[in-house]
């Protein structure tokens, strides 16, 4: 049942054995996400457990719990982006297009919601800034196209309205979590507060 | 020179050796403020060595560096606090003493930047809130009597507006930290911000 572990498999060997690794990360990261959004404080063998795999597997392919969480979470941003890329925003007119994006960003927030806190939890914020950049870029040029056409002011600087929209749904995501906030709540609370940072002056 | 360690030391004795733990701890809280503010991924040897006392001492009074980081900031909020508790908010109109509070704040806010991230990466965003009740009062008592005024919006209620100017002051620190926003931008983004968010519709 061994196979040599050096250059010496034969290539049918080294694909059956990629295949193997690439079953065995899915199956870590679908196990991962389901435990992280249980909890954001899962350990490494609740991992293994629920991916059904060895911690010797899972160790192999991830050296430590933050570094599945981080693995699981660019995962999830990617799927999130591709969702966000469906919305058609270029035919609105920019408030509206905004309203929109607040609503489809919260809704997959809230679903991955202790996923997001146990990144800000184990990880930290750059981290979670440097995984945000891309599904950004989309927030970035609805601001700016709202400015170019005088819906959104433009004496605050784009980047600063970013950093507005990006850490209030954070922070949104976080009362929610805590107990303070009503999810409900949130996407009312968000349009009401990103309309008025953003109404021209 | 050796002391009795159990009951049987005289008053004074007792008095001497709690003496000398408050210095203890008070050098090491002096020597970690400094050693955070230098850079928020400082070690337990590098606090130790700054306050001049043992690792052995060092760990006798806080067990990991989390718990000597969450003591300093807890010190440095109550003087943060402190300072606030001097501005005379009471006798200017809502929105001028809104802009007060975010230029005393954030001056309180950014010479502690480094400490600030340190806890946002190694204790996450619960304990910060918990660390923030008590200056943040300040903040509800303001916006509260603004919306009583009618200076201030009340479709959106004084925990979320609370939220927001928390969330918004940090996010501030994290953008400057990062390089990506300039400290001396901050306090005028953050009026224009969060009076456009309290403004009365």
């Amino acid at each position: 049942m061994s196979m040599p572990s050096n250059g010496s498999a034969t290539p049918s060997a080294q694909r059956a054995k990629r295949a193997d690794a690439e079953r065995s990360i899915s199956a870590i990261l679908d196990a991962a996400l389901h435990e992280f959004t249980a909890s954001p404080d899962v350990s490494m063998s609740d991992i293994a457990r629920a991916a059904g795999v060895g911690r010797v597997t899972l160790y192999a392919h991830f050296p430590s719990r933050e570094a599945v969480l981080e693995a699981v979470f660019a995962r999830t941003i990617a799927q999130a982006d591709t969702v966000l890329a469906a919305e058609d925003l270029d035919n609105l007119p920019a408030d509206r297009a905004l309203a929109r994006l607040i609503g489809s960003s919260w809704r997959i927030i809230d679903q991955h919601r202790s996923l997001l806190v146990a990144m800000m939890r184990h990880l930290g914020p750059e981290v979670l800034h440097t995984h945000h950049e891309i599904p950004l870029i989309r927030v970035r040029e609805l601001i700016r196209r709202g400015q170019d056409e005088g819906a959104f002011r433009s004496d605050l600087p784009v980047d600063w309205l970013v950093t507005v929209f990006h850490s209030l749904a954070h922070a949104a995501a976080l009362e929610v979590d805590a107990g303070r906030l009503l999810a409900s709540d949130v996407p009312g609370h968000l349009e009401a507060t990103l309309l008025a940072v953003l109404e021209p002056r």
